[in-house]
């Protein structure tokens, strides 16, 4: 997936409404919060059952992929205005939890490092 | 960016401590709404000005750094646990916005669509 | 429990450090935002079960106890930052939620009226 | 304000629409994210001024009135569930907030405790 693209789009289509002012860091970051928000909305009723793959109906999981990509959309956005590389960052976090997180401690167990 | 990828490193960081019990989408859709939320307290007493990027400090916007990574990994984990193509998602959603939101109705204006 | 009182002691504790000038709606909210952040991270990885009454352990117990205060600490601080009257807020959505749901819909079904 | 007696209206109306199994503290949780998401949505676009009392317009303020009795209405109501007696916690914590922010470290500056 080529990020940049999608993010030099996102950026065309908010120039083009003159929407740049709205796009502070601090404002995209209440647009993420409002959008998994969204998403909470539509599973917090579900059991952790019926919110897997194999139970979820049609109309749930359209609800659901369209509250991922806005997710993406915003998360990919606020990157882009702090000149953020978005996979740089996570691959030092997915080497910074291996660290965290040593096999040998962490077998079924999820608790945060620092609750430990 | 190989999405796929990230998604296998995070199944088998996931696998090799026996959290996959952990992973329904609701719970990291619970784990999402955490990091969001830290997201949204390092910016919270900040102005606008203060969010972006010439004004943001070295020490803040390395913590941005890691939770946008944070927030990335969980939302392309519940894709993954979903089966759902997320770059498929996003193309079909800047579509739908460019509907939505036409230039002569949204220009200078972010009210949202259904609220115009 | 008289709300007032604790707003003033609130409006104190802010007025004596001189933090009213982060205090904006905006900003509270994403205080808020983070706080409730806090509460899913606490949860996210429990069962509904053991997120329970008779279940919940003693440490996680002190934890909600924690966030609870906090979520509703920013939550009186909004209202009173806006003149809202909660009290008389609450009292109306409890009417309006009775009208939404009437019991013959809703019986059983958590569906969102603008989803049913 | 008699919480207990809004949560027993709240619990009553519930048990009427036999909503009672969906109500863990973990889905309510759920709720209440997906609330607060929605307050964030409200205020995403209006700068800190326009988020004040003289500033926002009467519709926007009518939303956020409505918003603010959701949370607080989901909020009692996970405290409820617990048996956490919410105005006890409240007092706690804002002792807490007084020993954790003393005047002389915290004037002019909001930066958390554990960041200081």
């Amino acid at each position: 997936m080529d990020i940049k693209h999608y993010q030099q789009k996102i950026d065309s289509f908010v120039k083009d409404r003159n929407w740049d002012k709205f796009h502070s860091p601090k404002n995209l970051t209440m647009a993420l919060s409002g959008e998994v928000g969204e998403l909470s909305d539509i599973l917090q009723w579900l059991t952790e059952e019926e919110s897997m793959k194999e139970n979820l109906n049609e109309k749930i999981l359209s609800l659901v992929k369209e509250e991922l990509a806005d997710i993406f959309i915003y998360l990919i956005r606020i990157a882009d205005k702090l000149d953020i590389n978005i996979e740089e960052e996570v691959k030092n976090k997915i080497k910074l939890n291996e660290e965290k997180y040593p096999i040998h401690l962490s077998k079924n167990n999820a608790t945060k490092y620092n609750r430990r």
